[in-house]
């Protein structure tokens, strides 16, 4: 098995706390992060404290970008796919991922990206708009998120849209509608369950199911406001992380999308789909569950539910930049019940070293805590480590937010060959994606920053010659009538 | 008259440098203006440092938001043009605006929102993407501006494109594109001549020359570097700021857009027109010359010398947030000429007091110079002064950016009925075009901030399904031939 628990703060440096003498790291945790907020200041104060960009190399200088951009405009973004149906139980961990990560299996890394757009679709297409009675809801409904997301061809359709509370112990995760009439003033829209068609099923040998769980847009609010409170989950030793917890499982009888929570939502689908392929049709059935950052860590707790449910069902979670959720109790129980666990981790990004960096306000500055920390969260299954100075169009300057984005660590797994080798030359994936909320991509390129929003920002000119926030399409309100219109024929 | 020379600066207060004792204000000035880029800086130490938010009543509350705005959205944005056929030499200012301005005579009104609208589309149609090789030029060809800047109703129809030197003096006027290939490394768009067609001519009372004057998208950057150094222009006394006319004349053989300045330019093609309509066809003519901020300043520039080479021929300028240009002989000059002009100012905004409030960078703050700086830098002309806190729509907050926008000015002249009522209930024009470029309307309009802009910032995803640059239609790529295929019919 690899890296089950490697520490990933060796060249941290440690500060004027000798932690090793000072073992009571949750209190001391908890009174210096305050809950307000401070995202801006706290990614400036970053790089010089963790001194990030020692021996960072110069930019790297390919010796015709004109020629690089010109060709790559008129090449397909994908190789076609391979069958992968006598490969997929490798692909999906059987093996623990042994052998197939440095270097990175090409099958492996197709599939990697493959979960990736999914968790991107739960950005690309969540209504940011603090305007927009809609805010924080999906600008989509159901069977129109792939195609409004570019994963027309993905061979996979949503069944199930999932909402979490947004009133929670993490006052600052969620998007805010600056109405005072809004489709819901407790719930975002946290996720997708979606299923393999036919043909996608033959390709990867299974029906396949997944879910996608959204992160935040801007991590840094709220893992300043992780409670650090670790709370029982299941029967044995195991606890997580209680603000984690919290978005999984809050629920209230008065709101309109979470008189049931997130947890029982996805539960719900997930059973009435096993039941379905599984029992009924007797296919071969996987979960594959899938989250970037705050996703990544709701995946994990997803996978311990499920596992408990579905006991013989192949599970694995392909997280991205996800912190640390619970103890080592919590990562044996996934062990033993047979969780399959592959997280990709970006070496410069700190969010998964989280909970383990503290912000020490008194002393303006991140004190390194995992020295103890580690004892109490650990991080389970193996890790896929990327590094963002190995991509020659990546810009080399520490950009706290860039280098958190799951475009960006798609497009570092899509060059990624080994450890020890540079960024693949033939990586068909567009680099342009990576720009499309950050500022990551070098001029050359000419990509402008932050590019992916609407045409006006969704203001449209109506026939009085007025700019207008255009009405929702009716089937793209979101519905509080619980599961969507189902999409899989039963 | 009204207003030629009124003091603007009257609640600003002195620091504690007593400047009627300390007459040399043109060579402090220089020291003190250094040319480093700080207008960021600059704009959050202006309002501390002028008190301008002092008295400013807490922002109003419409009893019912959500009606108002629903009712607007469906409403003409403008009222029926009336025949002026009559009355166009009191509006253009033959009694300079005498009786006119307060209380604002509707045709008045509606006719300075017309050549306001014609400035606006000067910074709407420029190419301002840094990675664009095109940056700096108009997006669309001459026939196509009016179309894509909704003006197709406006009447009048383009003729030429006016180019302008890019190296001065002022060194950051212009917009730069970060490649090294691009259109043009030496100039940049800086306006257009217009002329009316038959139907509005036949509305207007005469056939109506329009040249619209571009400003810059970021004031703060070139008044820091306005050398404020007169220099002499014609035979007389009259002097202007270096920096604007170094702009208007500046021109050299190795350029491709300005072997001829954007004076000769403009002035060639005047000759044209007047030529062939008062001249040939016998009609009357008049010249109107518009332009908001730095384009205020072109525009004064441009009246001046039009003046002199067609003695008859009736001109006026209808200028938006200009600052000062010359001294009082060229004022003189322009009153002796005939000229008129028309000042419209914000009562908040800082670019009409330049030259006259001076960056003092040792002491980090402003000084207000123009005790002594009006003795030579002098306004011209009747002023309509409008005040932002007349709309219940925009917000409270000093901003300067957004208090010297175009589009704030013009919703300010919309609603603007007298200094002593409030603002017009029946104002039409959209108020959502305030936000276009910035963040001035109160949250309760739902507007989004900076919203004037293209899907994917011009990104399209191409048949290979990647993000591209498109390229630019060829006809819409700027041709350095000198005059643009002509419009009118000769």
């Amino acid at each position: 098995m690899k890296a089950i628990h490697l520490p990933l703060v060796t060249h941290l440096h440690h500060h004027n706390l000798d932690l090793t003498k000072n073992r009571v790291p949750m209190v001391y945790a908890y009174q210096d992060v305050k809950t307000s907020k401070k995202s801006n200041r706290l990614g400036e104060k970053l790089p010089n404290l963790l001194n990030i960009q020692k021996n960072v190399p110069p930019p790297s200088t390919h010796s015709n970008w004109n020629n690089i951009h010109e060709d790559k405009a008129n090449t397909p973004t994908m190789s076609p796919k391979e069958d992968i149906s006598d490969r997929w139980r490798d692909i999906h961990g059987i093996q623990e991922w042994e052998g197939l990560l440095d270097p990175l299996h090409p099958l492996l890394r197709r599939e990697i990206v493959k979960y990736g757009e999914f968790a991107q679709a739960t950005y690309d297409a969540l209504d940011i708009d603090s305007f927009s009675e809609y805010c924080g809801s999906c600008m989509y409904n159901s069977h129109k998120l792939f195609d409004k997301s570019g994963l027309n061809k993905s061979g996979y359709k949503v069944t199930k849209f999932i909402y979490a509370m947004s009133q929670i112990d993490m006052p600052q995760w969620l998007e805010r509608s600056k109405l005072t009439y809004t489709w819901s003033k407790d719930s975002n829209w946290i996720g997708f369950v979606a299923v393999s068609d036919d043909e996608e099923s033959r390709r990867i040998g299974r029906r396949d199911i997944v879910v996608a769980w959204r992160g935040t847009v801007t991590p840094s609010e709220w893992y300043e406001n992780m409670q650090r409170k670790l709370e029982s989950i299941g029967h044995m030793d195991s606890k997580v992380e209680h603000g984690f917890l919290s978005i999984y499982t809050s629920k209230c009888d008065s709101t309109r999308y979470n008189k049931s929570s997130a947890s029982e939502q996805v539960m719900k689908e997930l059973k009435t789909l096993v039941d379905f392929y599984k029992t009924k049709s007797a296919e071969q059935v996987s979960l594959t569950i899938t989250g970037h950052s705050l996703g990544g860590a709701l995946a994990l707790l997803n996978a311990y539910e499920s596992a408990a449910n579905f006991p013989k069902l192949p599970i694995s979670v392909i997280s991205f930049a996800a912190p640390r959720v619970g103890n080592i109790a919590f990562r044996d129980e996934l062990y033993q019940m047979g969780v399959k666990i592959l997280r990709v981790t970006v070496k410069q990004d700190l969010v998964p070293r989280m909970p383990g960096i503290v912000l020490n306000e008194s002393l303006q500055k991140f004190d390194d805590l995992t020295g103890t920390l580690e004892w109490i969260y650990t991080h389970v299954g193996a890790e896929l480590k990327l590094d963002v100075r190995s991509s020659p169009y990546l810009k080399r300057g520490f950009n706290f937010i860039g280098i958190h984005m799951l475009e960006t660590y798609l497009h570092l797994v899509d060059g990624f060959v080994s450890s020890s080798s540079t960024f693949r030359s033939n990586a068909k994936r567009d680099v342009a994606l990576v720009n499309k909320a950050c500022d990551m991509l070098v001029d050359e390129l000419r990509i402008p920053t932050c590019w992916y929003q609407l045409a006006h920002k969704g203001l449209e000119c109506n026939s009085y010659g007025r700019w207008v926030r255009p009405k929702r399409d009716p089937e793209d309100i979101p519905s509080p009538t619980g599961r969507e219109e189902n999409t899989y024929g039963f």
